[in-house]
């Protein structure tokens, strides 16, 4: 625990270190044991200013939420070059690793928990929802490219781009939730054999 | 919001009683709202019964957690006869079902909320993990039958189920946090072209 992944390690505005003492506080209580009083805990700086720049914990945690969203996009690799074959492999290499650093594990133990809180709550369930339409139009992009250049099958993108984010939503999920890693091991496995057989053209 | 599914509408011991109620509580509220207190207003009997069955808020949600992950278990059909590639479909078709009622729906919700209290609780994560590993073994057993009966490649079963169990876990909780039904339907689709291009052995 209190281990935070490079982009939250050296905080360069008021804002950053707001969403450092958020970050930690929420890896050190839970979702369900987060409070003003314990992100203040972990605030280097003036507690008034937690106050000063959210009007409540509700607008802060979605200023949160926000922040860790982007945080996760820009976490998917880039990319534009290359084979349609490399670029998706790339992106579910990324999304599939064997392991995680510790500091990732405990983002992706955040990321788990305020997902959860889409279940009963429509402003966190719009935000994931734009984030997953995100992830999956990049997928889309890199099949559409496949199919184009005659690598992939005629397939559907869309239909193709959701079951692997689903894949990758799951993976994510169980891998903080069951306890080990062989969710994305066997996932990112299977996924290759999808690809070779299901979404390569036969040449 | 609270419909009861079946199993919930018509409790018969005060067990069954606290768990509707649990139930109850957990819909309306979620779980970062959820209270002794208001567990107590969902209860149909004395709320003195409530402590006088569970010491505490903790022993109350684990018991609750292990009856919701029961329950879920006896959602799985049962598929001891048949072709492999019938009784796959049939557990496939239960749990990426295109539309979900009402009920079935906050139940669903419920049980993502639950999962991601794992994230930071270690007897949450050993009941998902026994949870996880009883469903993944259905699915190997299944697939095992398959190869045995030359319906199925030589693939890995274990790898095959842990891949499958991922992608449910991940259209349960992008169904109820992502705002639409794309995700399991995609997934039904995709891997159905899984099954017939990468477990089918070729006649």
């Amino acid at each position: 625990m209190g281990e935070t992944p490079p982009f939250l390690a050296d905080p360069g505005t008021t804002r950053e270190s707001i969403m450092r003492a958020t970050y930690l506080a929420l890896c050190e209580h839970g979702y369900a044991g987060l409070t003003i009083q314990r992100i203040g805990e972990s605030f280097e700086k003036s507690k008034s200013l937690l106050y000063h720049h959210y009007d409540d914990k509700d607008e802060l945690l979605l200023a949160f939420l926000q922040f860790m969203l982007e945080e996760h996009e820009a976490s998917v690799p880039e990319t534009a070059d290359g084979d349609a074959v490399d670029r998706l492999d790339a992106v579910l290499d990324a999304m599939l690793a064997p392991s995680l650093a510790a500091e990732h594990e405990e983002f992706t133990a955040a990321m788990v928990e305020l997902r959860a809180q889409a279940a009963h709550d429509e402003r966190y369930r719009e935000q994931f929802a734009e984030h997953d339409r995100a992830f999956r139009d990049r997928l889309v992009d890199v099949i559409e490219d496949g199919i184009d250049a005659g690598t992939f099958r005629e397939v559907d993108p869309a239909s193709v781009a959701e079951f692997l984010s689903t894949t990758v939503a799951g993976a994510m999920t169980r891998r903080v939730t069951g306890g080990d890693d062989v969710a994305a091991t066997a996932a990112r496995d299977e996924l290759d054999d999808y690809v070779d057989r299901v979404l390569l053209a036969e040449d």
